[in-house]
């Protein structure tokens, strides 16, 4: 073998052995780089399976926007956003494109276990999608609803409540930030809140 | 030069390419490797100021194992888990060394913003650490108290109430599994859960 040749060798046996090493020291959780939204050729929107693994903004149970009493038997609200979102939202206030926030509906449980008052999480109910993304939509955000198992979903017509609600109330670009405690803190600090929400 | 320091140099060159081509391919919103407990040298455990980035697990209002009439100023509590431990548990359904739960206290609101009725999270009230480390701990479990914002806690007594009623009533190795419903379904399909909780 020339020096050449062996040159070339411990060049792609060192190259390997850096990779190999490098993959050896991943954290096994890490998240997926690309964790945007994706669409079926029929403009459905595939559902993020993966949500629970998102990160977690708040909880609310019961939560309703018209007066009444309370429920007798409440649900419970989980808000969860894809790591890239969180990420720049954290850094500038602000909703970049690709922004998913998976609202997870879960029924609630009072006793069970060695609870005995109070409320805790049961089954799931629905998932239900809020999306940014200005190539597909354009008023920017959607809806999408996911009540059963299925794997796909159609886009909430833009005449639905929940988009002239959000428009009208979101407390950064159409989304509920007053909610999510962490978030608010954010906004306020970088200057990106409405001043009446 | 001399072959073989040439290939010395292309070998150092091509490791430091191949580990720069890989950082920049790495997702922003990773979590770091070593995702476990930390403790100074005084065996206070330095509070995980990064638990909202972990995996969320579930919430409750309210929740009391007393029974009593509902709270008219309900707490939520927050649980998340660290994502390693999380990984090892989907995979296996048993909690591995350095599992560190938090249980985050938050307010309760009911009326603000459009919201009028049931429950909303609001302020921070404190932080709770249930954290598996057999080197440390000769019971494996230990918990700490974050009742404020210190950076530092002692562990708390093993005489405490917590430490009992998680042994006797943790449905998976003294945790409440029964209260955090994907994972629930974990232990039943891995045959790690208890018979009775």
């Amino acid at each position: 073998m020339r020096a050449r040749d062996l040159s070339f060798v411990l060049i792609a046996v060192s190259f390997t052995a850096a990779l190999a090493l490098v993959a050896r020291s991943q954290p096994e959780s890490q998240v997926a780089v690309d964790d945007g939204p994706r669409f079926t050729r029929g403009n459905q929107m595939v559902r993020p399976d993966n949500y629970r693994e998102w990160i977690y903004l708040s909880s609310g149970l019961g939560m309703s926007y018209t007066p009444g009493t309370a429920d007798a038997d409440p649900s419970f609200d989980n808000v969860f956003v894809n790591p890239s979102a969180y990420k720049s939202f954290v850094a500038t206030g602000r909703w970049p494109e690709k922004t998913i926030f998976a609202l997870e509906i879960r029924q609630s449980v009072s006793k069970g276990s060695i609870n005995r008052k109070g409320h805790y999480q049961g089954e799931f109910a629905a998932l239900e999608v809020h999306v940014k993304d200005e190539r597909h939509f354009p008023g920017k955000w959607a809806f999408y609803g996911f009540n059963g198992p299925e794997k796909t979903a159609s886009m909430i017509p833009t005449s639905a409540d929940c988009y002239s609600c959000h428009e009208q109330h979101g407390a950064v670009d159409t989304v509920f930030v007053q909610f999510y405690p962490t978030l608010l803190d954010v906004a306020k600090r970088q200057g990106t809140i409405r001043t009446q929400y």
